[in-house]
């Protein structure tokens, strides 16, 4: 397959639309992203990449992050990790304190905030402080995506926590049914800063390359997970890569994937490749508008869809 | 690959498990079902299929009827149904009601109760009547099953509108929120009747080789499905196909597939077989104990999740 | 104290606001009613009454009937009733259906429509049948208020059963919890044709009266209930019986009292004096918005809240 | 009336009951409270007492100090008060926090938990910090009780802090929707401080005497609420003082009343008398349980209930 031809063919179509929907703008730092931007890169199991559009450009993965932060808790953890938080999709934003109320504490799956924030919550026990958690989630994203220079921007992460408020209660909430055992303010701001990586679509392309692959990285031979671990973690980004709109973009697109706020959208093909996509402007279920759209295009140009 | 002997090793390892969960016991008729039973059938594009244990044995299909009708309405009214049932899944039980009066009355999905009665009131006003609606998904799974003498069991259409208020209680606040057409309760009778159909596994096998065909039945070549509404309701399957459980389901499985509390369960493999496995006693969840492991080993054995 | 001039200065006062808010329009026979409507009449122990405005005409009683029904279904069942019905607020209207699933299908007191209904059911079963049930119901208004006049208006009875699909809803919903005995749609209907009595301020106020007497009309003697029954029917009136303004209305009047949305509110001075007040057009919480600032202004020229 | 009399027989009639119940045990501090305690206190229109039991111990008055902070900051916030928090029964516990998300913020009442810690951060803006707020709190409940050595547990207020995870999920729940202006920790740490103040019988009855008689107490003369705040502050004890038994409290007691899970209760007969009950076991909806009970007997013994 010619992926660098598909590749230009979606860039074209795409264009037309890379001002539909609207940036994030719940803080300052991610709403001064220029809507324009795209950018997207095919990496197959050699480690050979396609890209067009600004593919060396870094932006905020945010709940991108939850995909590694999960795996890294996954592998330390194993299946003790599920007393801590679910893998069942949500129903989400509807309930998001409700459900959790309801459920005593317990968040559905580790890509709804509140389940980031337990298994963040999971690192930083296994750590033993927020600093060393830290590093480490940095040094795991590194080593996935072979790119020693990647970090998290403090000006996104600080403002992330000045409109905190709904993370903090839904910590809150956890920690007064005793799913929580760190402090709530540093562990949550902990959460913000892994959220605050930025990467290019190169390097989140690349650092998904072991989750088309039963967590080996093909290229290094690296395992980041077992076999197990990545068809469940392919499974949940399935059911719930995406937000209030995981059952939509399974028909469209068809593939495990999980979007950000800050536009970038990672996915697999099972045994064949990985991808990323990002452009900045969100449709209202807050997933990029042109990045759905150029999946999609992938899916239908290659037949690469799951189903 | 040895089908036959797959599906033998799988009945030996199985045997042990048959008397774990409980048979459905919400009514009577259901209640009365051994529970030693098993039977699993794979079907080739071919037509080709491999059986073991009861696989002639008809059982309740139960929720395993949502996903023949839920095609049948797909046909006649395209993307128009998706005003009156949605495809995201649902974080049932616990906000059935809830869910449906928060979201205006608007069912999450085909295969939640509140959405198979929604879709079910859309066929009674596409066929002008409950009789005729009816006859058409009896006509319907009699089509795509290939087998005329499918029918339904009165006794446990009966018992189920019997203690039916539930069902009757969604159906009234959908009415209320004006996503309702019919009169409720012979639409909700017509529910129940198609919830009754009897089946083996050798015929739901069959019955679902379309889906895991782009729609178009390989063996007669008639189209049941255009190939993107047979990748929507195989999405519908993978995200909400087995009620509180289906993101355990999908990382177990692996494969779009629906369970009915009778203890069926159908699943596809896209472009290389559909199968189906039956065993009344359920696990908490309300699927087939039996009949989840038996396809967790099969995707085991084979290698054919879609992850 | 001189009532008729209290009753003709409030008059004066309240004209230039019979015209603000809006009468009730979920169905027509409600809807036409004319908005400048008022009247008020005062009751006291001697059966001695002070009116004014259009106190003879009779308009739609609708929740007002809630008081009548209770003190039947109470006399009949005593502390039993209290297995199918509470006796807290609500928090309506957000709940309504929530909080019914949540509390197992017990309506939480029985001036909710779920509460009344339960009430009309239990009713229902103490006469056997619908019909009894219903003369029951009008015999003991017209005994309170010693009009053997008093009746149902069909078409308002018939018009709510055409719009009553959240009723039935809540009804089916208690059916599946095992709180409702008789059949769904002839017992709301009953509920309805109790709720489309038409009475005036004058048959109303004098209705009222054994309330605000422990139980016992002083007129004629008679004991409708007993002073424990009496003291609990007026502690629900004031913590429920203004919808979701309850407490508003208990701070602002201050006395036991009942709304309709026909615009009819009735009240009690315990152990002087029993009211009634009517205006069509209702505020938003579904309260007569004239009706209300009379029953303000008379406790504030009167002296006579229980606070 | 003679009220020592009556004391007297309350006591002896409530002696074996004061076993009866459970100890407040969430936190140590409060679960080390002895059950046998037992004190009641009346205090007349001329400041003259009368009492029973141990009647000058002092314990933690929790929850009644919700009257006070409710008071002062009507007073200095007048209506702009209710901008912040409702006057509405809430249909607590259920819904917490559910209600808290659907009402955006904004609590339902100034004694459930969340509208009393939006009522203290009204009362920390208003003193414009938190040492200064706790201080005018002591000072206005040392003045309408007339004891100036009133304080505050520390051991309690520490404990609730250790406990507090719900409150501050709480208050950082109505941060998230604007409804909280000052630091969460500080101000729901005076909160707790407030709530653990420590008084008598004797104290807290003589304290309750202005809403008694209009805002004014009758023995100083000061002015501590206008009539209308009386007859409001009265109001909302009646429909929302005794967490989700209220309209059970207003059945068998029928007075204005607040109680707290310290065992204490305060209650007043508008133009009458105030009073206070302490027995520290509690009923399964957290009031005292012989306080409640002695409650009932005074107003059956007395004829003082408002209904």
């Amino acid at each position: 397959m010619d992926y660098q031809a598909i590749l230009e063919a979606i860039r074209d179509e795409i264009t037309p639309h890379l001002h539909k929907g609207k940036v994030a703008d719940y803080i300052p730092a991610l709403a001064s992203v220029p809507k324009g931007k795209f950018a997207m890169t095919i990496t197959l199991e050699s480690g050979e990449q396609f890209s067009v559009g600004e593919h060396a450009e870094r932006f905020s993965i945010q709940s991108i992050s939850k995909v590694f932060t999960f795996t890294l808790a996954l592998g330390h953890y194993g299946r003790r990790l599920y007393k801590r938080v679910g893998v069942e999709p949500s129903g989400n934003p509807f309930n998001s304190l409700v459900q959790l109320e309801y459920e005593h504490g317990i968040p559905r799956n580790p890509f709804i905030n509140a389940g980031a924030i337990a298994v963040t919550d999971a690192l930083v026990s296994y750590y033993k402080d927020e600093y060393r958690a830290l590093e480490a989630i940095l040094d795991f994203i590194r080593q996935i995506s072979g790119e020693a220079g990647i970090t998290f921007d403090h000006e996104v992460a600080n403002s992330e926590m000045e409109h905190g408020d709904r993370n903090l209660a839904l910590a809150r909430l956890m920690k007064s049914f005793g799913n929580f055992d760190n402090e709530v303010l540093s562990t949550v701001k902990t959460y913000f800063k892994h959220c605050a990586v930025t990467m290019s679509t190169d390097e989140l392309s690349r650092a998904m390359l072991y989750l088309a692959f039963g967590g080996i990285d093909p290229v290094s031979g690296r395992k980041f997970a077992t076999p197990s671990q990545a068809k469940r973690i392919n499974a949940v980004m399935l059911t719930c890569g995406h937000y209030d709109a995981s059952g939509e973009f399974a028909y469209h697109v068809g593939l495990p994937a999980k979007s950000g706020v800050g536009g970038g959208i990672v996915a697999v093909v099972p045994g064949r490749l990985s991808l990323a996509v990002w452009s900045p402007a969100l449709n209202k279920h807050g997933n990029s508008y042109a990045g759905t759209l150029a999946l999609e295009k992938f899916t239908t140009k290659t037949g690469l869809s799951i189903f």
